[in-house]
């Protein structure tokens, strides 16, 4: 951020009287920019002992498997998120069936969120963000090709819930990658 | 939003290519400007039977009482936020214990996150936003002083759970408020 989205001045970086932060702040009109996490969510879409993947046609990670996601819009609801964000990118239409995992990513300033759901029919297809959008069972899972690693931990508490008979909400934090 | 936050020229609003929704963009340098919804997070700080509130020291619904809460910073998770909110509205120390509601206000943007904590410690105070901070038990919460729909609704699913004897995770929408 170089200028006020309000007024046009160049904006200057400073703690702001009574905050604890450095903001991006306006000295013509006064108006301080915050900047804070975005949300990610998507959906794990349930059918029969499979759950739809979607291998990505955009950076980043273009070509690895995801679950359906993205980030949630203004004016929606975080369950609307995730079913916009499967039919979008696979084409798919889905009940919610519940919030399955929260996972921070705190070095990217996001929070992922993933709700259990089971699509409603077996009609799908990649939409404009997927090269090809698949059933998987449990071993057919292209575990060293997923695209994000909120998304792999979540099929981790996924498999290992099934195993048990028990699906219960999971939290997660993501670190950032080691550099090598 | 006015002007372009990269390079000072002033945007437009439009439906980018193979984009679905209207957004700011910037016709000089090609930036374009996302608007998500933001994360509200807080946390039910409970010592013995009563939890404790805080009465707003700032606007909006000065003089009522909420939770403490506020809003996500980056860098920090969802955890970290309702730990850093309780600590600078009520000066308190809390033990997270898990993630207890999640409410959607689509109307104003808002996803609201509250987590059941344990005060590590009776010694708590009013901070810079507080007017005043107090333990509470379930038969004095001032229902009709409460600030927000968001935290109203939690406090109810909260003795409504404390009641059957098991706190579970709830979700909830918060609509417009109706216009008289």
């Amino acid at each position: 951020m170089n200028f006020c989205s309000h007024c046009g001045a160049p904006v200057v970086v400073r703690i702001p009287p009574g905050d604890t932060l450095p903001r991006h702040v306006c000295d013509r009109c006064g108006a301080i920019h915050y900047q804070n996490p975005k949300l990610v969510i998507g959906a794990i879409p349930e059918w029969e002992d499979k759950i739809l993947l979607c291998r990505r046609a955009i950076e980043p990670r273009y070509g690895l498997w995801t679950l359906p996601a993205g980030f949630m819009e203004n004016a929606e609801t975080t369950a609307e998120a995730a079913a916009r964000e499967t039919l979008e990118e696979a084409r798919a239409r889905i009940e919610i069936t519940g919030l399955y995992s929260l996972i921070n990513v705190p070095h990217i300033n996001q929070v992922h969120l993933l709700y259990r759901a089971r699509l409603l029919d077996a009609d799908f297809g990649p939409g404009e963000e997927s090269l090809e959008v698949a059933l998987f069972d449990e071993s057919a899972i292209p575990w060293d090709r997923i695209a994000f690693r909120s998304i792999a931990m979540t099929l981790r508490f996924y498999y290992e819930d099934r195993k048990a008979g028990t699906f219960r909400f999971h939290t997660g934090d993501i670190l950032p990658p080691k550099r090598l």
